[in-house]
């Protein structure tokens, strides 16, 4: 069954992460959000305030990101900036996974980063970002286990920062390995309703875009609304 | 003049910032700088403890960098950042300039970002790292003007991640903008010997760089060692 329109603007992430956005780009955004009635809207925590602000009374989910886009920040300073985040406004933190120690096999220390963040950020719920198209298979389904291991409650494809994208095979990989319950989210290049749409097919259950009112536009257009 | 073999390393930050980077990796970069005598190795933050480990009883300058490559973190979580690499062995902090501020023309607020990071530091010395690629000509001057103000020791160009590379005409502006007396760092895309010495001469007082093992081999071709 074809989500309709209100469905699926109730699984976007409406997210501007790029260093030189503006303040008035930010509130562009928010305006999108709540008139479209996605799910949250995702930005740098520096404009966490602004955000939390421009979305009072609405439902919208202010989201931050941590550790981003790299990953590779101490665990301490992860969860400093998770709690930050959390006492600051967010409901829910996407942090990145670190990429460097999961290929050093050393999930020890993975599951230590994943497990500060989730304690740091509570009551907010945590997503981890595996940063796909930098791992291997092994890699991404290891990514998911620790995650799911962690208390995370999500496991998210990319930042698009680091190249690749959300496909349909990656999710329903994640999918596979952290079993039905846990959020998985589709994010990096998903421009569009048919994509976003198969993404769901294959498991998501959260779409992280900047195309969100390209979307439900699309959708609309195809006589969703 | 053109500088000698050990006068070129001495201005070399030996850098490895990307997401995928190996524990085997920083430990390969660690060797190569206290081998060829470079300044510094600079790194993402979780990999500083080991850096530091590595560097121990050697002269090399360990480097973090923070708020990076976005530059859009909250004010509070970058110092915090920034006082947990001070506290963990990094002598030397390199932070990336909130952008979107500096492009709303918040002054007050990126200067405040940049002062809280100096102060959170101190004894460390910190670079200001103005993502040259993404500002233009007055945002640069803006930039170098708001890093002296707040008591920054270095202005830097690039994070290598946001595009463009470390230009003659950018360090010349930025010579010019801060005066002669501060650092001036040249980053992203430097590669080669001839670069680094039109970066020196054009008021470079540091180079970032991975290509620092080819830059000094590169002089030493020449008959530089």
């Amino acid at each position: 069954m074809q989500p309709n329109a209100k469905e699926i603007a109730q699984f976007i992430d409406h997210t501007i992460l790029k260093a030189d956005t503006t303040s008035a780009q930010i509130d562009t955004v928010c305006k999108e959000a709540v008139a479209h009635s996605f799910f949250g809207v995702c930005v740098n925590s520096s404009w966490l305030p602004r955000v939390v602000s421009n979305l009072k009374g609405s439902p919208v989910c202010p989201v931050a990101v941590i550790g981003f886009p790299l990953g590779a920040m101490s665990t301490q300073t992860k969860a400093m900036e998770a709690q930050w985040c959390a006492q600051n406004g967010a409901r829910e933190i996407d942090m990145v996974i670190n990429i460097g120690l999961l290929k050093d096999k050393s999930d020890a220390a993975v599951l230590a980063d994943i497990l500060a963040v989730v304690n740091a950020s509570a009551p907010a719920k945590v997503k981890v970002i595996l940063e796909t198209a930098l791992l291997t298979e092994e890699e991404k389904i290891r990514g998911c286990q620790l995650s799911v291991k962690s208390g995370a409650h999500f496991v998210k494809t990319c930042t698009g920062f680091g190249g690749g994208s959300a496909t349909v095979e990656d999710i329903a990989l994640m999918r596979k390995a952290v079993g039905p319950t846990l959020g998985v989210k589709a994010s990096g290049g998903v421009k569009n309703l048919e994509q976003a749409s198969a993404l769901i097919g294959a498991g998501a259950t959260r779409i992280g875009t900047s195309s969100g009112v390209a979307i439900v536009n699309g959708l609309a257009a195809q006589g969703g609304y």
